[in-house]
């Protein structure tokens, strides 16, 4: 059971793993440590030329496609189906050096493991880079995953502008000019996608443990709520005549949290984050307040609990908007098999965990069996300097990815069930 | 009892007051129907000069002070303390026509019925124009007020810089230079002051009830609380491992409205108007809320009550700062019970009413027996080009003034008690 995965995982190379992460985070280095590489800058542009050079070393054949996603093959015995592995290296503007970078990392990691270990898959073993994840440059995020899964998508992204006032149509035309010898990807056949990410959450490292296998992304739905008063004077206003907005909107939120009160587990979470109160005044009644919720759950079922509760909101004095509606989405069992049998073969602990974030494989579930790995994020935080995944952890998570790797592209029958 | 009064409230005229309105909302009058007079602006040195030209027709002397506060004095039959009325004329930015004007309109409406009812005072009646009572060009408000009741305060103002860039200390050299010829007042004596403006609030006219006099002037406390939290994912922070600074900030508001539950009479005000969310993401979970607390209430024990449960609110995540402390203010019974004497003798309805706003007479009541009287506010609007009170109230309100005014000023033994 899993012997040459084992083998394999055993030649990762844990310094050049962190060489590598520290070496990409030049491209696009900010003063304090984190990193600003926008999709398809020029940081990313020259930190992607740098990596195809890597990749070519390792004795990959390199590919792009319309959307300037990059594959890099390490070709296997047949010409088949690829299993890939990968994630992103766009950032946020004051990002870390970890979010999508180790899952590319780590997959070039990989590549030099199986060269190491002499293995020769059955099927071609694949690195992606996706573009623009973070949907920080140009909106909305996952813009290569989304694309590459169904590129009818595509012209729907070309008229995004970016931040920069630079179209995604002419970013990916200054792809396409400097990577022009690169040959597009011949289909887009792909046998299994597996995406190894720092959790971005403090669940793994409150619990002591170094991996999760990821059983899905919760659904979400982003709503805006207002609430309409009427502004007056906050001396001269009797309480019983007021029409306070924000009175109002207290309202609101204790109907949300009593109603939702009973699926309150581990899984659901509810945030209102952002707040727009007029007009903002210290002795003035607020005229409106205007709040979002994040309300996000792995169960369809409770999704729609909560759509219907919000709904009944709604009143002359309530507007609602809903902003984001995204289903929930299961992880193939076949993969998270194989990936546990791999923590396990390496005895390396690991639990289940549920993704509260958005990720390329949100996408590439719609394509074929696709699942993800986690490793702690230090007190959990995230699209920041301070980002920092311990290396015992980097390790861990990209050893199991070896391991799994190794096993999936073994067989040419698809994924085991 | 009160048959001179009642002679001149029967002589004041009506239409007259609403040709002052109408003439003085000409000074600084904007598109909207609303009006921007600053306090010392062009078009408040314009219309005080109109003004001084409508008293000195009436036979008024003219004084002014070192706060440009001005005087418009009707003689008596002994040159004395006079008994004072009046308001203010400088607006808000976007500012209605009757906040302070409609109190020195219905001052120089008295003395024109004092006039047609040939009526001799023992005492002087006078009509006074504060200055800058509104603040909103020269922070804070009732500059003018404050420094005639105690002068020392003036040092404090001269180097307040206006919204415009000019120095409070340079507005009063343009009022001197213009009004030079206009002679100093004497002395700061004062028998008693009356102010006469509209509620401000919606309780008169929720009422019907045309006409408040006025208890006092409720204690005010401005708080500004800070809650602190830490940012993270919303979508992968459990809400057990959150620190929410939203929600902290939702349990101080509820500890509040707590303690001060039984204390929840006719009489509290209390209003959270001013709302700064960090980073303010609809999917962050927030780092900081800052919020402010606008609380009002007539009694020292109950304020010391709120400070007390403010008090108990500071902790490492909760930060606490006091931004305004105004205590209660009692305005004189004897001056009341002439002002329900003057209301009942014309048969006009009237009830009693705590000021929730400021008003020049809180610093009057420092330095003489003071007190006030309201007409409704359609709808409780103010500092607004809405703000409008019935030509039938207006009368209601001018009518109990001229009746008091003259009444209090037969007078040399002072007020009576």
């Amino acid at each position: 059971m899993m012997e040459t995965g084992l083998r394999v995982a055993r030649q990762l190379d844990e310094d050049w793993l962190n060489q590598l992460l520290v070496q990409l985070a030049e491209y696009g280095k900010l003063a304090n440590g984190g990193v600003d590489r926008q999709a398809l800058s020029a940081a990313e542009l020259d930190a992607r030329s740098w990596l195809i050079d890597v990749a070519r070393e390792l004795g990959c054949e390199v590919y792009r496609d319309a959307a300037a996603n990059l594959f890099f093959r390490r070709p296997g015995r047949v010409a088949v189906s690829p299993v890939t592995t990968g994630s992103h290296i766009d950032t946020q503007p004051s990002g870390g050096n970890y979010d999508g970078c180790y899952g590319v990392m780590a997959g070039l990691a990989c590549l030099k493991a199986l060269n190491e270990a002499r293995v020769v898959t059955e099927r071609p073993v694949e690195v992606v880079i996706w573009t623009n994840e973070e949907g920080s440059r140009f909106a909305p995020g996952a813009m290569g995953s989304s694309t590459f899964v169904d590129p009818a998508r595509l012209s729907d992204h070309l008229g995004a502008m970016g931040v920069d006032g630079v179209s995604f149509r002419d970013a990916l035309a200054d792809h396409q000019a400097r990577f022009a010898a690169i040959p597009l990807r011949p289909d887009r056949e792909m046998a299994c996608f597996v995406e190894l990410h720092i959790e971005q959450g403090p669940v793994l490292e409150s619990r002591r443990v170094p991996l999760a296998i990821v059983r899905g992304i919760q659904g979400v739905r982003w709503y805006q709520i207002t609430c309409h008063g009427i502004s007056a004077h906050a001396g001269t206003t009797p309480m019983a005549l007021r029409q306070d907005a924000m009175t109002l909107a207290r309202e609101q939120l204790a109907i949300i949290e009593q109603a939702m009160g009973d699926t309150a587990d581990d899984e659901l979470r509810l945030t209102f984050g952002r707040w727009q109160v007029m007009p903002n005044a210290i002795n003035t009644i607020p005229s409106s307040v205007r709040f979002t919720l994040d309300f996000r759950h792995p169960s369809a079922e409770t999704l729609a609990r909560f759509d219907a509760v919000i709904a009944s909101l709604a009143s002359e004095q309530v507007t609602i908007e809903l902003l984001l509606n995204k289903a929930p989405v299961t992880f193939d069992p076949r993969i998270n098999h194989v990936l546990k049998a791999a923590g396990n073969a390496l005895d390396i602990a690991h639990m289940e965990l549920l993704s509260g974030a958005f990720h390329d494989a949100m996408y590439l579930a719609e394509h074929c069996p696709t699942s993800m790995l986690f490793v702690p994020s230090h007190q959990g935080i995230s699209h920041n300097p301070a980002e920092y995944t311990d290396p015992r952890s980097l390790a861990a998570g990209a050893r199991t990815l070896a391991c799994a790797l190794t096993e999936l592209s073994q067989s040419l029958e698809g994924v085991k069930s």
